[in-house]
C-alpha cells in the first residue's frame, strides 16, 4: 500500500506543459542555467510574503531571521534588509551576516559553546551576544575590559516551560540553553554592574510547533517570565525576544500554523502589558517559517529500476544534501517530505514508486511507496519544504558525492 | 541515574600524567601540534594491526577498503598499500583513489545512481565497475563502445538474503542496490556478448553485524549463490567480493565480531568450493571494521554549567563533526558512544555529566548523563569510534561552525 505524503506548499503551479515553475520560472531552465543538478532553488517572493504575513498579523512586533536556517548568501542579503534583526549562532554565521552588509546593531548572537575568539569578534562588532550561563558572561565582561569596549549583552533564559508539542524543546527543566530563570535576575545585575551595555532577554521554549494555542500560551509564559525577571532584576529590558517556535507542515495531517491568531493573541497581552515592559521592543525570531517552504531541492532520476515488484527511481541527490527528508535529522520515525515529478507537476499519479538518493546506504531514502505520475531517467525530481535546514545541515561531503547548487529567484529588484 | 556508555576500544593508554595517548603520542601534545580543536586523530597503528588480523584469520582472501569509511587523504594513501583493492561509491571518491596513487586495476566502483559522467571516468581509468542494474549496464557499455574502451563490469546481486541483525541491510527483498539474483545470469551474459570483460559478482547482505554465526550464514548462502548464478550464467566469476558487514561495538553490552570464527568457517567452505568458483579470486569488503576504532575525536570544553541540577559540559565540536555519536545517523535511540576526560584519561568517575556540543539545537548532544572525571573549561574530551562515518558522514557546514581538523599518527615509515 502507498505511503502518502506531506503537503505540497502553497505558491507552486506548473505551465502548460505541466513544468513545475518555482518564482515564475520552469524548473527545467533553471536547471539548464545553473548547469547541473542537484539544484536548490529559493523564491524569493514567498519568502517576501511571509515576511509581509508576519508584518500584518504582528504589527509593532520585530522579526528577527535565525541565520541558521538558510545562509545561503543572496537569500541571507535580501532578508537582512526586510527583517529588524539577524540571528546568528556561530563565529561564523556572524561573518556571514557582515558580509550581507547587516547592521551590527542588530545581530544577535546566540549559542552555548561559544569560544573566546568569537566572544571578542562579537564584542569589537558591537553585536549582541545573548549570553548562555554565568560563565559566559564573565568571559565576555573580561574580554571586552581586555579590548577596551562595553558589550551589548542580554540574557537567554532558559524558561520552566517548553512549548507543547514543539517538534523540538528548548526549555523546560535541565538544559544546555541559556540560564536558568532562578538565577537570570542576579545575571542582569552582574552585567549591567559588570559595565555591560543590558540589552534585555531572549527567551527560546521550542521550535517547529503548528498549534497556534500552544505558541499562544508559550507567549504568554514568556511575557509573565520577562516581568518577573525584570521586576527582581530592577531593570527594564530594552528588547525581549519571545523566540520562534513557528512551524511548518512536512507530513501527511499536518495542518499550517494559524500566525494571525499567535499574532492577535501576543497584541492583546502586549497591550495589556506591565509597566516595566512598557517601552519594550519586542521580537520574535523566526527562520525556519521564513523560508523553508520557498525552496525546492531539485534531482533527476539517474535509473529506474524493478526489485521484486517495487520500482525504485534513483536520483542523483541525497541524504548528503537533505538530510531531513532522509528521515535522519532528529526524526524518530521516518515520514515522507511533499515531492513531485517536476515535468509533469499536477499530473495524476500512475504508478507507486520509491525514490532514492545515490547514496551506497540504506539511509539514503527520500520518498517510499509514493504515488507520482510516471517518470524516466532523465526526469527531474523536485522535493519540498527545502529551505530551511537544507543543504547546510546536510552531510554534504559524504562518499565525496557531487556538490549541489543553489539558486535564488524572484530577486530581480 | 546515569547512563552507560559503550566501550572504550583497546589500543588506547594514559600516560603517568593521565594522559590519553593515541598512537603514542599525548592528545594535548597532538592538539597543540595541530593548532586547534576539535582534532580528528588516526592512529595508523591500529589500522595496520587490523589489517593484519585479517590476513591471519582470512588467508587468501582478498581484502578491499571501502573508501567511504574514512576518505582522509594521508589515511587513505597508506591503507590503499597494504589492501588488495579500493572500493569506492562515487566519482569523487575515485578521483580520491586515483590521487592516492591506488592502481586502477585494483579499484571498484558500487553505488546506485552513478551518473554517465562517473561512468565514463571509470571505464576510462580502468576500474571495475559494480553494476547496479540492467539499465547501468546498457549505460555502461554504450559509453565505453563510444569511447573505444572494453569496459570491466561486475554485477551487483541484491541477495535474497540478509545478515541477520546487521546494523543496515541492503540484502532482502525489494532493494536499491544490486539486481535481483533472478536477473542476474541474463546481465552477466548481456555483459559477455556485449563485449565487455565481465570481473565477478559483489554480493553485500548488510553491514554492522557483532554475531559471526549471522556473517558465516550470509557468507555461506554469498557462495551457494555465487555458485547458482555461475552456473546459470555458464561462467566462471573472476572475482567474487563477498560484501562486508563486520561491525564494531559502539554501545554498552555490545561486544567484538569474533572474526577468527568467521575466516575459519569461510576457508572451511572455500576449500569445499565447487569447481566452477575453483579459480574465483574471493575478497571481503570492508571499512568500519578496518577504521573505525583508531579514530578518535578531541574537542574542548568551553563552558560548564548547571541546570536545574544537572551539570553540562559544552565543547566546541558536535553533530556537525559526528553525526552518528549525536544519535542521529540510521539511530532509532540515541545511546552514548564512549567517551572520556582526555586529560584524566583512565582516572575513576566522580560526577554525572552530559556532554553538548556548541550547535545551538538540542539534536547536538554527546553523551547523555554520563559517568566521568571532573572535567572543566580548557579540558579536551575524547569521542572514540571517530574513525569510520564521521567527518566526511557530518553535515559540516552546519551554523557555520569551525572546521575540524585532521591528523594521522604512526605513519612514521
Amino acid at each position: 500500500m502507498s505511503k502518502p505524503m506531506g503537503p505540497i506548499p502553497a505558491g507552486f503551479a506548473a505551465d502548460d506543459d505541466f513544468m513545475l515553475l518555482i518564482g515564475g520560472r520552469r524548473a527545467d531552465d533553471l536547471v539548464e542555467e545553473a548547469g547541473d543538478t542537484p539544484l536548490f532553488v529559493y523564491d524569493l517572493g514567498l519568502v517576501r510574503g511571509r515576511i509581509a504575513r508576519f508584518r500584518s498579523a504582528f504589527p509593532g512586533v520585530h522579526l528577527h531571521y535565525a541565520v541558521k536556517a538558510n545562509p545561503f548568501p543572496p537569500l541571507l542579503e535580501r532578508v537582512g534588509r526586510d527583517v529588524d534583526g539577524l540571528d546568528v549562532a556561530s563565529g561564523g554565521e556572524l561573518e556571514l551576516a557582515i558580509a550581507a552588509r547587516a547592521d551590527p546593531a542588530r545581530i544577535s548572537f546566540a549559542g552555548p559553546g561559544k569560544r573566546d575568539r568569537e566572544l571578542a569578534a562579537a564584542i569589537d562588532h558591537g553585536i549582541t551576544v545573548n549570553c548562555e550561563s554565568e560563565g559566559e558572561v564573565e568571559r565576555a565582561l573580561s574580554l571586552a575590559a581586555a579590548a577596551g569596549k562595553r558589550p551589548r549583552l542580554a540574557v537567554r533564559v532558559n524558561p520552566d516551560f517548553e512549548i507543547k508539542g514543539a517538534g523540538m524543546r528548548m526549555g523546560g527543566g535541565a538544559r544546555p540553553f541559556g540560564i536558568d530563570s532562578s538565577r537570570v535576575p542576579g545575571t542582569v545585575r552582574r552585567i549591567i554592574d559588570g559595565g555591560g551595555d543590558w540589552r534585555g532577554f531572549h527567551i527560546f521554549a521550542g521550535s517547529q510547533a503548528l498549534e497556534a494555542s500552544a505558541l499562544i500560551e508559550a507567549q504568554q509564559a514568556s511575557l509573565k517570565l520577562a516581568k518577573s525577571l525584570a521586576q527582581q532584576a530592577e531593570a527594564a529590558p530594552p528588547l525581549v525576544n519571545l523566540g520562534g517556535g513557528f512551524g511548518i507542515p512536512y507530513f501527511h495531517g499536518e495542518q499550517p500554523l494559524d500566525v494571525e491568531a499567535v499574532g492577535a493573541a501576543l497584541a492583546e497581552s502586549l497591550a495589556d502589558r506591565p509597566k516595566i515592559l512598557a517601552d519594550t521592543q519586542f521580537a520574535i525570531e523566526l527562520g525556519r517559517w521564513i523560508v523553508g517552504e520557498a525552496g525546492v531541492y531539485l534531482t533527476r532520476i539517474v535509473d529506474r529500476k524493478e526489485s521484486h515488484g517495487k520500482t525504485f527511481l534513483i536520483v542523483d541527490g541525497g541524504m548528503h544534501h537533505q538530510l531531513a527528508a532522509s528521515g535522519n535529522f532528529g526524526q524518530v520515525i521516518r515520514r515522507n517530505f511533499p515531492v513531485a515529478v517536476a515535468g509533469r507537476f499536477g499530473s495524476p499519479p500512475e504508478e507507486e514508486v520509491s525514490i532514492v538518493g545515490c547514496l551506497c546506504t540504506p539511509l539514503d531514502r527520500l520518498a517510499d511507496d509514493v504515488m507520482m505520475p510516471k517518470a524516466e531517467p532523465g526526469d527531474l525530481v523536485a522535493i519540498f519544504l527545502a529551505g530551511a535546514y537544507g543543504l547546510s545541515a546536510s552531510p554534504q561531503a559524504f562518499l565525496a558525492q557531487s556538490h549541489a547548487l543553489e539558486r535564488l529567484v524572484g530577486a530581480a529588484d
